[in-house]
C-alpha cells in the first residue's frame, strides 16, 4: 500500500447525495484527500484551470461516464462468501448446522481462508464496495490473511475475529482464554502493521473490530472481556442484534439478568456510538431509546432479512428517530455481495412494509454511502465528496462493454444514474478509488 | 429464419424442473425438436452413442456448465424498455403521463421503433427469454417493426398491436374503427409471415396477440369487436387486471354493467384458456371463480407490484386454486428485463406477503419455465425438456468470462443451479437456443 502521487479526476459528472455537479473539477492530493471541487465550469476554462497538473494525471469523463461516493457495507461475512446463493429453502437453524458450521470451520486451515478470502474481497471491491464491515471466523490466523488481501486489494475494513465460546458446535467453539488472548493478538497484528503504514498522513485503510458473534455465542465473562478490550484499544463493535424472534427469545433466556436483548450489549460495555448492530428488526421501545442514547449504528440488511424470513427490518422508523443507519449485504445470509442490489431489496422492503413510507432515491443512496459512513463514525473521513475527505469513489460508465443496460438518445444525468441504480451492476463500475488510487483486483 | 441441420447437446447436466439428469444426451431433430434423451450414460459408451452424428454438431458441457429450459417473460412492454429504471419515484399517473404516453407516442415513427426494439428483444433474449408475450403500442407500423426485429434475433412470442380509444391522451387514441381495421391489418400481417415460412414442419415463432391495453382504454364497443377477432382468428388475448385498488374504482366506474373487473373481460368473449392477464393483485372470490372457470392464465410481476406500489399478488392462493401462473417482467413498471430477477423478486414478495407459505425454488423455477408455458398455452411444445417438444433452451456456464459468481470445490450440481438462480445474470447465459437454433444478438 505504497502512496504514490495521485491523479487529479475531471469530472464532467460529479454525482453527490443530494444533486450532481456537471462540468466540474475534483481535485485529489497526494495523500488521497479531495483538495478542491470547481463547479460550473466553462468548458473553455478547462485548459486553465488544469494548470500545473501532469496530463497523465486527469481523467476526463464523458457524457455517458459519471463518479459518485463508494459503497460502504456495514455487514458482510467473508468465509460465508463460497456459499453465497446457496440453501435458501433450508430453515435458518438447518442451514447453520449443515452449510454455516462446517464451511466456517474450514478456516483453521489459513491456506484455504487465503483462496477464499481473495474471492470475497474481489467481489465485494469489484460491486464497487470501498468500505466494508467483514465478520471472518474465531480463526486468528485466518483473519489476519483476511487483513492482509484487503490491504493487497486496497479496501477500507473494519475487520473482526469472530468470538465464541458457548452455545456453538464443538469445532467452532473457543475456550474464554483463547478467545480473549486471539483477539488482543489480533488488534495488535492490525495496529503493528498500521504502525508501520503511519509514515504517510492517511487514515489506516483496516481497522480492528469487536466481534462477538452475536450474544448467544458468548458468556457474560466473554462478553465483559470483549467490552474491555474495545476501551482498552479504542475500537469500533460490531454484533447481530434482534434478528428473529425466535433467536430473541432464546437470547434472553441466557441472559436473564438483562432488561432486554440490546441491553445485553449496554450491560457489558458494547453498545456505544462505535457499535454497529446488524437487523434490529424486532426492537422494543426501550431498545430504540438503548440505541438512540449510545449513539450505536444499524446495519440494515434486507435481503438476508427475506431469506432467513427474519421479518422486514423498519428503516423509516430508524430514520424518524435519526438513528444512524446504513446497508449491509450480509453475505450470505442475503444472498448478493453488491450494495446496489442491497439498495434495491432496501427500497422492496420498505414498500412491502408500508408503501405510504417507502424510502426515496435519495434516501437509498444517502443510506449506501453517508448512512454507512456515519454507522462506522467515519462520516467526517467518506460518505461523499467534500474537501477534506478521502476521494472512495466509483468511476460508472453506462455503455461499459456488455453493460447491463441500455442508454438512449432521450437521457439525461438522471436518468442514465437512475438506470445504474435499478438495471447496473459491477461491469458498469469502469475504476474503483480507494484513499485516491484506482484498486488492483484480481483478473477474472 | 431458415431451418438448418440442427446439432445434437451432449449434456453432462441437464437441468430440469423437478431433478436433473447427470452424464446424459440429448438430441435435436432438424426442426428444433428433442428427439431422444438418454440418462445416466456410462462414460465409455458416450462414443457409441453418439454414432452416426457428425463431430460439429455435438456440444459437450464441462462441469461448470448445464442446460436448462429458456425462460418464458409472460408480460413485457417493448416500447417501454427505453426508460428502463426511471422514474420509480414518480406516482403511477405522472409516471404515465410524464413517461409512459409520451415516449410511447413516439412509436408512430417506425424508424425509432426499430431502434428501440433491437434493443428490447435482444436484452430480453440475453437475459435467457426464450419467449415472450410482448406489448407493443397502438401503431400497427411500428408493432410490425417489432416483429421483424424478433424474427431476425430468433425469439418466441406473442405480440400485441395495443388497442386504446378513450381515457388516454389525445395523441395515443385511435378511433374505433381504426383500432379494429389496425389490429386485423396486424394479425394478417403475421399470418403471412407464418404462412410463407410453413414450408417446414415448425411452429410459427411469432403469434399475434389481441392486446387491448387494459378495459379502461377501450369502450365496449371496441372490447366486443375485439372478442370477435380474437375468436375469428382463433389467437390468444393479453390485458392488464386487477393491479391496483384506485384503477380498479376507475374500471367498475367507466364498465357500470359488469359484476366486476374480470367479468368486463369475460363479458366481452376476452376471458378464455388462450387469455393472459398481468398482475391479479386485488380480486374477488368472484373473479378468481371466473379466471378458473376460463382456465385463464395469471402473469405475476413482483418486480411490477413493489415499484408501482399495487400490492403483492398471491402467487400462493393461485397455485392452491391450481390457477396458470408465470412470471412477467413488466418492463418497465419492473426494472429488470430478466426472468431471473422477476424470480427472485417473485420469491421475496411471498415471503413478504407470508413467510409461511412463500415460494420454495422448485416452484420458482417452474414459474420461470413451465408455469409460464401452461399460461402462453404452449405447455405442449415449450417448458422443459420433453422429447417431442422444441428445444427452447439456455446453456449456462458458472464460470464465464466476469462471471458474477466464483464457483469453488465444494460446489455441487445443485449449488451450482441455486448460484446461478440468485447470483447468476446474462454473463452465465453462454448460449441460447430457441426451436433448436442457437439466436444471433446483435454486439453490444
Ligand atoms: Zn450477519
Ligand atoms: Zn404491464
Amino acid at each position: 500500500m505504497a502512496q504514490t502521487q495521485q491523479p487529479a479526476q475531471v469530472c464532467k459528472y460529479l454525482l453527490q447525495n443530494r444533486g450532481y455537479i456537471e462540468n466540474g473539477l475534483l481535485f485529489v492530493d497526494n495523500h488521497g484527500k479531495i483538495a478542491k471541487i470547481v463547479r460550473d465550469l466553462p468548458r473553455d476554462q478547462l485548459h486553465n484551470a488544469l494548470e500545473g497538473v501532469a496530463e497523465d494525471k486527469v481523467v476526463i469523463l464523458n457524457d455517458n461516464q459519471f463518479i459518485i461516493p463508494g459503497f460502504i457495507d456495514t455487514h458482510i461475512h467473508a468465509p460465508q462468501y463460497s456459499y453465497c446463493g446457496n440453501g435458501h429453502d433450508i430453515p435458518l437453524l438447518e442451514w447453520l448446522d449443515t452449510l454455516t458450521f462446517p464451511q466456517e470451520s474450514k478456516f483453521k486451515d489459513s491456506n484455504y481462508a487465503r483462496q477464499v478470502y481473495t474471492k470475497s474481497v474481489a467481489r465485494s471491491l469489484r460491486n464497487g464496495t470501498t468500505s466494508a464491515c467483514w465478520f471472518a471466523t474465531i480463526h486468528l490466523d485466518a483473519t489476519k490473511e483476511l487483513v492482509k488481501v484487503i490491504l493487497e486489494q486496497g479496501q477500507r475494513a473494519y475487520v473482526g475475529k469472530v468470538n465464541m465460546n458457548q452455545q456453538s458446535p464443538d469445532i467452532l467453539i473457543e475456550t474464554t482464554e483463547s478467545s480473549v488472548g486471539d483477539t488482543r493478538a489480533f488488534i495488535e497484528f492490525v495496529n503493528a502493521i498500521n504502525n508501520r503504514m503511519s509514515v504517510v498522513e492517511t487514515l489506516p485503510l483496516v481497522t480492528p473490530v469487536i466481534t462477538p458473534r452475536f450474544a448467544i455465542s458468548c458468556d457474560s465473562e466473554l462478553l465483559t472481556e470483549l467490552g474491555k478490550l474495545a476501551a482498552e484499544y479504542d475500537i469500533p463493535i460490531q454484533s447481530h442484534l434482534c434478528e428473529t424472534l425466535s433467536e430473541i427469545d432464546f437470547t434472553m433466556s441466557l441472559f436473564p439478568e438483562s432488561a432486554n436483548y440490546t441491553s445485553i450489549y449496554a450491560d457489558h460495555q458494547l453498545l456505544n456510538q462505535r457499535s454497529i448492530m446488524a437487523h434490529c428488526v424486532h426492537m422494543k421501545d426501550e431498545e430504540w431509546a438503548l440505541m438512540k442514547k449510545a449513539n450505536a449504528g444499524i446495519s440494515h440488511c434486507a435481503n438476508s432479512n427475506f431469506n432467513i424470513r427474519s421479518g422486514m427490518a423498519n428503516v423509516r422508523k430508524m430514520i424518524d428517530l435519526d438513528l444512524k443507519v446504513g446497508l449491509g449485504t450480509d453475505v450470505s445470509g442475503g444472498y448478493s455481495p453488491s450494495v446496489l442490489e442491497a439498495l434495491r431489496c432496501s427500497r422492496i422492503c420498505s414498500i412491502a412494509k408500508n408503501p405510504e413510507e417507502s424510502l426515496s432515491i435519495p434516501e437509498l443512496f444517502y443510506l449506501a454511502t453517508m448512512g454507512g459512513a456515519r454507522v462506522m463514525e467515519l462520516s467526517d473521513k467518506i460518505g461523499n465528496f467534500e474537501v477534506g475527505k478521502e476521494f472512495d469513489a466509483i468511476l460508472v460508465n453506462t455503455t461499459a462493454p456488455r453493460s447491463p443496460l441500455d442508454i438512449f438518445a432521450h437521457d439525461t444525468v438522471q436518468t442514465k444514474f437512475e438506470k445504474y441504480l435499478f438495471v447496473g451492476d459491477d461491469r458498469n463500475n469502469e475504476k474503483i478509488y480507494v484513499q485516491g488510487l484506482e484498486v488492483r483486483l484480481p483478473e477474472y
